[in-house]
């Protein structure tokens, strides 16, 4: 028999995909990456491109230029349909990719706990083009607010509900009220965007569940300083356009509804048929294969794994690229003849949330801080974190100017409304 | 009688509205300006947007930042869609606006020479959505072509065609050679990017028809050493879905034909019923108003005017601003009382066009240079005028990191294909 080269197989240019792909050293396997973007995300920074901090080219980078000097690595730029295990093969745009292993890094998209009907009225955060989309929407909402003549259609227009108050409704509910009060403050002569009406609505009794009760306080406080109305325990009952019911019985108008509530798992994920738990994520074996299929691994937020206090582990960056290098050695051995499959453990670095200009929280091993400190400590990660030098050249080069302008560059409306 | 303002509505956002509304000096008139666009859009550098080069928000402004310090000017943000120059009303978005005075200063768009159905298969290149559409298409052009297996089908993805060769068109030719040849050479692993096709057709028999001709000689000369082939007299019969046919039976196919080849004014200028010529422009008074409507005037790319010498004066940027100031001041003699209509004077500062790093052409008064210092002079021109101190250090960023990485940044796709 003919010394055959492994074929692996990558779904997803996320941080799980990519860290595969990049850590992974054997030069005997061909490693096929597909991805349906033809751009890595850096999604924690998303959320200012749909507030108008920064624009998109800033938060992503091709993939093909990051896996430049990966001459095993083979970029497929195209949407996967359905995932066939039973025969090993991938099926997307027509063709049918063969594999000896397959590293399913899906990550999620925006879940509705069952209306997917909400979606159209309330749009969520995953995308570059969702990003794209809300900031238009919002801005044109403001446009809207001052041709009108009515001044409870132009209180309307200038409201904007995030639903979900967890790190990504925090940022963006932040980011609004930052927006409205500082930077189009000026811009207008009919309508006054400082007063503007920015609401975070939560379902729990508090904010920033995952973090501990002093810090998610500070959050809040920092929240209604800023001009955020946080409500906690306000469970949604029904999205329509342009109003949120609650069980409550209350409801609010507003020009947007911004979903940052949920997200599930890829639905490709069914697929495998393995066992999954409500969202969709696979409940994978320890070493982070799929249950009855050896060859099949998945990583990143399309995983459920339980760390070793029995917690699941989050779906956050830092696990994917651990799960990812976790997985290469993995088949580095494997593939070299020694298999080796170990369970993985994951190793919380800490977790933070930004809240604007200045005002962060942090939660970093033993040490829990916010405010100033915990903004720069914030700042610091997510430039470290970012790829590409040019892009952190121009982000920090953005960050200083509205730091010191107090203005916002990115706020072009593109695209039909 | 009371006290009455002056209500002067201005349409068009671009070089020539813009400066009316920065330049206009009495307090005691009210300016609206209408523009279907929340920005002022850096035409000069559109091509570099659909190049890769810059992204969006570089070359974009805010309308309302610009114009925030000037309280008597209002923003709206709304598509015209008729003029009633005998009620003294524009219509559009539903609603009719008032003027006393109003300043037409729609520009262009691309015109197709009486076949308005090449667009489909040919667009052109005037908004920053047709510069995000031709950067989506002929990346993906390159994605596709990396997919397939049948070389034949490899080389027409990776063939662009530009029509039309203006200082437009070149410098989109040259951009996309050093693109396909300096950024995406190392990108792929079974197409050769350096391979690709770039073709700019010109009708004339030579490109750069309005440079004299020892400039628009060095320009080929360049454009040809870096790859682009010249094709001069080749006039286009018909354009289908990836083919372009010539008069002369050739036929071209291309993954993606551009077109830069004609301009005609808004058809709003229609609804002035004033005397026009073939493209649409209005044949305006020496002082710009329209013939049979001294309140209303035309300025920029929808204006035809003729210059002492008697020749045309050019749909370029710094024509619309001197015709702008030129209007302003009238205005102003004529609000406060003084009547003063005068003759536009054209004063001409020169042209310029860049083909690619370190190349352009140059024109300023009796000086006629190319290469490297009318690189260096197009470079520093356009920084200088380019609106806003965070573009302005934005965009030198990114040639400067361009220039020394021979990488693009913006490169990304979004947006449905």
């Amino acid at each position: 028999m003919a010394e055959k080269r492994t074929r692996i197989v990558v779904l997803g240019g996320g941080f799980g995909g990519l860290t595969f792909c990049r850590s992974f050293r054997l030069p005997d396997a061909d490693i096929l990456l597909v991805d349906r973007h033809n751009h890595h995300l850096f999604q924690p920074l998303l959320y200012q491109v749909a507030t108008a901090g920064l624009s998109a080219s800033e938060i992503a980078q091709p993939i093909r230029s990051i896996l430049r000097d990966k001459p095993n690595v083979r970029v497929h730029l195209g949407e996967v349909e359905s995932l066939r295990p039973a025969e090993r093969q991938v099926v997307g745009n027509g063709r049918t990719l063969e594999y000896d292993y397959l590293i399913v890094a899906l990550g999620g998209q925006t879940g509705y706990f069952g209306h997917p009907e909400w979606e159209a009225f309330a749009p969520g955060l995953k995308s570059l083009e969702d990003a794209q989309r809300i900031r238009r929407d919002v801005l044109m909402a403001f446009e809207r607010a001052e041709n009108s003549e009515d001044p409870v259609e132009q209180q309307r227009l200038m409201t904007v509900v995030v639903v979900g108050g967890g790190p990504t409704g925090v940022e963006l509910a932040g980011a609004f009220a930052e927006l409205a009060r500082h930077v189009l403050n000026r811009d207008f002569r009919r309508i006054d965007p400082a007063r503007a009406r920015i609401v975070l609505v939560e379902g729990a009794p508090r904010i920033l569940g995952t973090f501990p009760q002093h810090l998610a306080d500070d959050a809040a406080a920092t929240l209604e300083k800023m001009g955020v109305e946080v409500r906690c325990g306000l469970r949604v009952r029904d999205i329509r356009s342009g109003v949120v019911e609650f069980h409550s019985g209350e409801r609010i108008e507003a020009g947007n509804i911004l979903w940052a509530a949920g997200v599930n798992a890829s639905p490709l994920t069914r697929d495998l048929g393995a066992p999954m738990d409500r969202t969709g994520r696979v409940l994978v074996n320890p070493d982070l294969s799929v249950p009855g299929h050896p060859e099949i691994f998945v990583i990143g937020d399309a995983a459920a794994i339980a760390d070793a206090s029995g917690q699941f582990v989050p779906g956050v960056s830092p696990a994917a690229m651990q799960q990812a290098t976790h997985v290469a050695r993995q088949l580095e051995d494997e593939i070299s003849g020694r298999p080796n499959r170990r369970p993985f453990r994951y190793w919380n670095k800490g977790s933070m949330a930004t809240i604007g200009r200045s005002a962060a929280i942090a939660k970093i091993g033993p040490l829990e801080f916010s405010g100033y400190p915990a903004w720069l400590a914030w700042l610091f990660v997510h430039l470290v974190f970012l790829v590409g030098l040019r892009n952190r050249i121009a982000v920090l080069g953005q960050w200083f100017y509205s730091y010191v302008m107090y203005r916002r560059g990115a706020r072009i409306i593109t695209g039909k409304a």
